[in-house]
């Protein structure tokens, strides 16, 4: 099925596709002449999926386009101190070739127009084997995922029409803005502003520093956070000739324009977008582009004052641990100590990314939860991204719980976003207790709990077969007999003592040890459904309709168990149809006491 | 507890006590002189959380703070076109008090600066009995959430020293942008200036612009997203004094600054920050002001680069609706059409909020659904704010997927953002399903598969007790004679025939009807565990440890029943103990069946 963004786009280009206003640059080589009617529109995602209108990969001269990543090469070179004594940051006012510096600093009022490019063309050199012109294309490179190229036929006629250029090069290098030879830093200048570029490249290389740095496709960390944020303010407020204001104010997005008809606009943290349209109007930006980049911002809503609404909670629930108990069957006294003192552990849930707004609200989750509460669990399975706040707030939740004798313990799954890793050096004593799965941390809190609340009696480590609570219904004289049927069995530690697809073997009681209980999930991946111990019984599953085992049953350490086999059941039921029958409505009853449970955790876990 | 961000504005405000640097504003009344060492900071955010260290509450003038809030009630009032005639949205690079127009517009350059604000000033009128100043001071106070006030003392002391106001009013009336008489322009400007507030108060004006123009404590809309969007726009380029593009490159946020001390900042969508710290530098901004705001923006990553972070994907998960089947208990026939057909039903579950990057992950997940499925859940339950684009989109998708005989539904929860009105008026008849919970999107899937690939069969409207699953063990004339011991029970739609709390009842079998299965959730909340149909059983979860119905049973329709009664049990287990043998064993195994499927659907549900 065509997707809405992709119609949506194609209406779009129709749409804007009839302005006829503007001439295209008229700068080139012969032969390659700008066609008024070419045009379109791609729109990068910050995880690479590339929306294209129109004409999408005919290539282009980047031009003025150039001059963010250059101005984030010296960046990155030289950091933001140099590179700020040659350029300031201040929005000019002034056309792209105006020859004026500013009159208090004597700087280029910033990278965006031709004499702040200027100086930052001067201020790259070569390094690693590799000439200042040859990493300038290379960085562009990274930025479109693709080998890009300079166009030599391009600089050969913008060199012979740079009067302009050359007079701001010497009146840059009269105030040793450029530090060596100014035709030097005009040439790499004008190689820069020849480097070939398709639409679909300008949406790539906007998308890379939408995320961050990171190219969305190879996933190359082209610059650093600290210079993508530099280089998309000066965007901001300087990225199109004349209008800083009116920009901002109709459309809110760093945005960057080229004579060559290239416009390319950034939604931080979610998409890049680029349009191609040669004609341009009186500041030599793209009439098209222009228009294309203010639709689209009313459209899709991109404006930073609106795309930014994404403050609200970050917290979706606060829940006791008993409401989400874990999959270990405790005996009831161990049932009972958990039902009375579960108020004191209590998971917090929290969701969406972790910067200002959702930190906050986790922090307050916690910060307000009663002192009684020892043990809290951050759910943070659902958190995509992170700041660094979140990690600090973490830690310093964590070690002021700690203080209090309290603990914090994270849930992180598999792929969530480091929230454990902290910037200051602390002692690695007091990081909190990271687990992947909740089941792992509510575990965790529950024993944690039986150890300071429970009696030493709370968890008994052997329970005789006469003693398991499935068989309480029958008499003594009869649990007896019932117990000299049955076979004795030992497992050691990681024994299958069941497994998936077993006809029905019996009912397992254990006397002593641990047993893991391990479903299949429809992905096919193993999980651990729950964790019996002495007292329980299992493999009656297998009395189901499918009179297969469901489940496979493992020995976690050494196991004891006594089995009363299917051959036991039968030769009772033809000798003792009375005990035969206590037994059949014990075992009734046992199992509907654990449907029982299950109907009253889904009562809970309803997501439903 | 107390919180880790108190904490950190604790710590914040004592390492910015020690600049010493700047002077206080000279002009004041007698009496009222600032204290050079008050120093405040509040931070509220978008729900309406103020956190607040030091000189919270003591009351200052707001001065120049004032302008964005007159800026966007002109707005408001005269629309944009009729505004932007009189004051340009540049930054203009001046001192404040600058006495220059635009040299191309004739226009104040923006409305951050004093001609701007004597422009927009002149512009506002009294209305519905109301003096203009009077509604400016009114707006203000929406904006705080409680009434100010605008000191006389202060205006007397303002209007004696303001001959270079006097002269911009003057110029500005030469050129037509202030039409009336240029001394009540400068009059409203100088009572606007001398509204009393505090930083408590301008954190939360501040969290208000933040919030999309709703207070958070009192939930009014003063101003809509429209007017927001052009004042912070016009902060962030113009509202630190003399350096628009620094401001933007260090902090990224929209801010004002007054004479009085204040300073304001508005993190979009996130939160409101006030400072409130005298001694003023060269340009007329807060030296501590200025130094808070760099401090947040880098610790707390507020700059609008990096806050922007919140792209990553809404999209949790797609599923079949056979991973999540609803909790309609179905005859094995309907089962198996079910498995055979549940990937014609897919579930989209969305996370976090619908502006761009989430609407465009979410039509993507949709657009590439292959062509087989039939049903589309989109389950909505976890997004909390959603942009027009996603409103529009939603729709786009429902109507391509109708128009190919396939169907969108939308799961919504009760709190979920109103997703389902779209802006254009199309046919009623076009919306989508909406369900609040899940299950009943499941549930109606289901239903609409049965009817499209079922037979007719497959939904037995009667089945006979002797045919029950459960006796399936049993031989037919065991059956027979079971049969006979039932009591045959009849039920009208909505009867409660078993309630939690009664002791086991009998074993329910139903014959036909429906009966939903209600139980208690720990909050108190009745939700409905399942529905039964003709052929199932009921009643016997009584049985279980605590001797008591969990659930309450309601007829569904007309029902009818064949009930075991404990007493037939009783009498049979006398009479016949080989046949209760029998019966307790088919009680069993239909018991495990049961515990079975229960473990099946958590080893697919385990959010654990």
């Amino acid at each position: 099925m065509e997707s809405p963004i992709q119609q949506y786009l194609e209406q779009l280009l129709a749409e804007v596709q009839h302005l006829g206003a503007g001439a295209p640059y008229d700068v080139h080589p012969a032969g390659r002449e700008p066609r008024p009617g070419d045009f379109g529109i791609c729109l990068a995602t910050v995880d690479g999926r590339v929306y294209s209108v129109g004409v999408a990969d005919q290539e282009f001269s980047i031009q003025s386009i150039s001059k963010p990543f250059s101005y984030g090469l010296a960046l990155a070179d030289y950091g933001f101190e140099a590179v700020d004594e040659k350029v300031d940051v201040e929005p000019s006012g002034d056309p792209f070739n105006q020859i004026s510096l500013a009159p208090v600093t004597g700087r280029p009022p910033n990278a965006m127009v031709n004499a702040g490019a200027l100086a930052v063309a001067g201020m790259i050199r070569g390094a690693g084997g590799k000439s200042g012109v040859r990493r300038i294309v290379d960085t562009y490179s990274r930025f479109a995922g693709r080998d890009l190229t300079s166009s030599r036929s391009v600089f050969d006629v913008e060199i012979r029409q740079s009067d302009r250029n050359h007079s701001l090069a010497y009146l840059l290098s009269s105030v040793g803005i450029i530090e060596n030879d100014p035709t030097r830093a005009l040439e790499v200048y004008l190689r820069q502003c020849a480097v070939q570029v398709s639409c679909r490249d300008l949406a790539l290389m906007a998308a890379t520093l939408a995320n961050g740095g990171t190219q969305p496709l190879t996933g190359e960390q082209v610059f650093e956070i600290d210079v993508v944020e530099r280089v998309l303010s000066v965007m901001m407020t300087s990225g199109m000739y004349d209008d800083a204001g009116a920009w901002v104010s109709s459309v809110g997005m760093p945005a960057k324009s080229g004579v060559g008809g290239g416009t390319l606009a950034v939604l931080p943290g979610q998409a890049g977008l680029a349009v191609f349209s040669p004609p341009l109007d009186g500041h030599g930006n793209s009439v098209r582009g222009l228009e294309t980049c203010r639709r689209l911002s009313t459209d899709m809503e991109m404006h930073f004052v609106r795309s930014a609404r994404n403050g609200r909670s970050a917290v979706r629930i606060t829940r006791e641990i008993s409401e989400l108990p874990s999959r270990v069957r405790r005996t009831e006294e161990e049932a009972e100590v958990l039902e009375r003192h579960g108020h004191r552990a209590r998971i917090v849930e929290v969701t969406g990314d972790l910067f200002f707004a959702g930190t906050e609200s986790l922090v307050r989750a916690v910060s307000e939860l009663e002192d009684t509460v020892d043990f809290v669990v951050l759910d943070l399975r659902q958190v995509y991204d992170a700041g660094r706040l979140a990690r600090q707030m973490i830690t310093a939740l964590q070690r002021q719980l700690a203080a209090a004798g309290r603990e914090l313990v994270l849930v992180t799954g598999e792929e969530a976003p480091s929230l454990t890793v902290t910037d200051d050096a602390g002692p690695e004593s007091s990081a909190p207790a990271v687990y992947q799965g909740l089941g792992e941390a509510v575990e965790h809190c529950e024993d944690a709990l039986l150890d300071r609340y429970g009696t030493p009696a709370a968890a008994p480590e052997r329970v005789p077969v006469t003693d398991s609570p499935a068989l309480a219904p029958l008499a003594g004289p009869e649990r007896e007999r019932l117990a000299e049927l049955m076979e004795h069995r030992v497992h050691a530690d990681g024994d299958v003592i069941r497994r998936v697809g077993q006809r029905f073997g019996g009912v397992h009681f254990i006397v002593a040890g641990r047993i893991n209980t391990i479903a299949t999930d429809p992905g096919g991946e193993r999980v651990r459904l729950n964790t019996l111990g002495p007292g329980m019984t299992f493999g009656e599953l297998a009395l189901g309709t499918s009179d297969r085992q469901e489940t496979t049953e493992k020995a976690v350490g050494d196991v004891e168990l006594m089995v009363l086999t299917p051959e036991a059941i039968e030769a009772l039921e033809a000798e003792d149809p009375g005990l035969a029958l206590q037994l059949w409505r014990a075992l009734t009853r046992d199992a509907y006491t654990l449907v029982d449970r299950y109907l009253r955790e889904a009562a809970v876990r309803l997501t439903y």
